[in-house]
């Protein structure tokens, strides 16, 4: 079986572009023992993956150059020789940005395409869904009444902090880019509040919709979104770490003033809490838990989301592009295979 | 009664200057019912002052000009009005720089001159002690094992961390000013490592002091020592933070490059927790635990202290600036009266 991939070829130097890559089409070594033929349905694009194509320091190892790009995705098994895995299978794979792969059975999880579409194991019912829950719920940890604002708020993870604060009994603020967006999280997300941070009066609106303060900032975009929050961050606030996606092209040190000191003086004399995380460290003791809930949340209704589907391998660095910029609206996937 | 009295007479731009300050002798008011007056044997001095002396948001509201500088104090009482303190009762109050004072009873703390010196009070068994036991044991939650480093560690606060931390099993660096102190690091309070922040090999040495890395770093001081502990934070890394004796005298933002960002992605790529605090938050729940595993500590030996001993209220001035400039060693107190 022929697999084609997207590989690293380069080392982006800001934004990716489609020269950092190559496509090439390559077969795929024959079945050993435990082992199953994926064909890719779903990619998954995510922010960390700008990190896995540099070299800098960071909780993963970087892609190697000539390696294929890593990523979540959803397949369908297409040829197995596995126990665990029959022809037919949707699982909820590793596998990259290809076409097709093989896996070892045991590294894929096998998905009830009645419960859920299966594209959601790659977003509100996956990884972006499960740094929402653990992250706000572990670390935030928002009681009723409190305030909880979170930006990229229409994005996988925002837009599930969101809900669930407003679930908990919070008020949820989200910040997002674009009055369409803002319109989106009060009308069809539930949002409390919506500031949208491209708007000139930014600093003064977001004043207007946190007015006793905030209690809880899920942090996954940092950048000049996170500085104008910090000002109305409370006493005793939390401060979750998942990302900072306003970053993740930038090159070098950015400029002065230094703004470190004055953000540890916050630190001390609000009591902040500032905890960086990754959902992998919550897996083994609260996955299980977040499934059940999180599906019963989206069969109910209390909890919806949108995907941002691109069509097609050849515009998966486009569609990546788009993601970091925010031009994204919901979970971004890539539709590589029907 | 007459008190001669420091009063704040000007908000100082860097190192508070003696001009900053107006010393007068005032008459105190007679004794109300449920008063004590008092005489003050030992004043704290203590880096929380200089935001005191400022404008700038803090944790607390500044000092008035023309009011007394705040601070703890050691008093004998000299008259009293109230049927909880007799004449010659040694207590912990809240006097300020000043020879005399009047006070509630109930606002004072009697002391036990036969359990430790009073003037202990204020340093190892007062808030500079309660400072390093909360935000170590309850914070920080040193494990057997892993590396704890401290600056300013001949201090009173890092002085009690660092021994804390190896009656808890932990391995203790302490970071100080000149060979002097780090050799009293090793010899005197027992640190399994000391490392000379004015040294010219000054991370160097820091590298070969955590060859573990650092699973604790309480942060007491910020500015170039903390940027050299970043690189050897460990994941799952803990910093409680304290204070940022480094930054108190300083004015306006610093120059670049701006390092909040570099700062973040730390905490993000490490899943560091970073967390401010103040004393008091933890006073209610575990004031009186420390209070009784700190004396045992001291009558054991197994904890050690010095106090930097500056006499009459005229020094006061100088004495500050020299904590602050960490020409001290130990808890700085300045004896008013005998």
């Amino acid at each position: 079986m022929k697999s084609t991939q997207v590989l690293l070829s380069r080392r982006p130097d800001g934004e990716p572009k489609p020269t950092d890559f190559e496509t090439v089409t390559t077969d795929l070594p024959p079945l050993e023992e435990g082992q199953v033929l994926l064909r890719v349905r779903y990619l998954s694009l995510d922010p960390y993956m700008r990190g896995r194509m540099s070299e800098v320091e960071s909780y993963a190892d970087p892609v190697a150059l000539g390696d294929v790009m890593v990523g979540g995705t959803v397949c369908e098994v297409i040829e197995s020789r596995s126990d665990h895995r029959a022809v037919g299978d949707q699982v909820l794979s590793y596998s990259g940005w290809q076409t097709h792969a093989v896996a070892d059975a045991r590294h894929t999880r096998r998905l009830d395409p009645d419960a859920a579409p299966v594209s959601t194991a790659l977003g509100v019912l996956g990884m972006p869904g499960f740094t929402a829950y653990a992250g706000l719920l572990l670390l935030g940890k928002p009681q009723p009444g409190e305030t909880v604002v979170v930006a990229a708020a229409t994005g996988p993870v925002g837009s599930a902090v969101g809900q669930i604060a407003r679930l908990k009994g919070a008020r949820a603020v989200g910040i997002a880019g674009g009055p369409e967006k803002c319109r989106a999280l009060l009308d069809e997300l539930g949002f409390d509040a919506a500031v949208d941070h491209r708007a000139p009066d930014f600093r003064d609106r977001l004043a207007e919709a946190v007015p006793d303060g905030i209690d809880v900032y899920f942090e996954n975009v940092g950048g000049e979104v996170a500085r104008a929050v910090m000002r109305h961050l409370n006493l005793y606030a939390r401060i979750p770490v998942c990302g900072l996606v306003a970053g993740y092209n930038a090159a070098g040190v950015p400029e002065g003033p230094d703004r470190l000191d004055g953000f540890m003086r916050r630190v001390l004399t609000k009591s902040l809490t500032v905890r960086g995380f990754i959902q992998s460290e919550f897996e083994k003791e609260h996955h299980g838990r977040f499934v059940e809930e999180m599906s019963r949340w989206l069969a109910d209704g209390s909890v919806r989301y949108r995907e941002d589907v691109t069509v097609g391998l050849d515009n998966v660095v486009e569609a990546f592009n788009g993601m970091l910029a925010g031009r994204n609206f919901g979970k971004v996937v890539v539709q590589v295979g029907d």
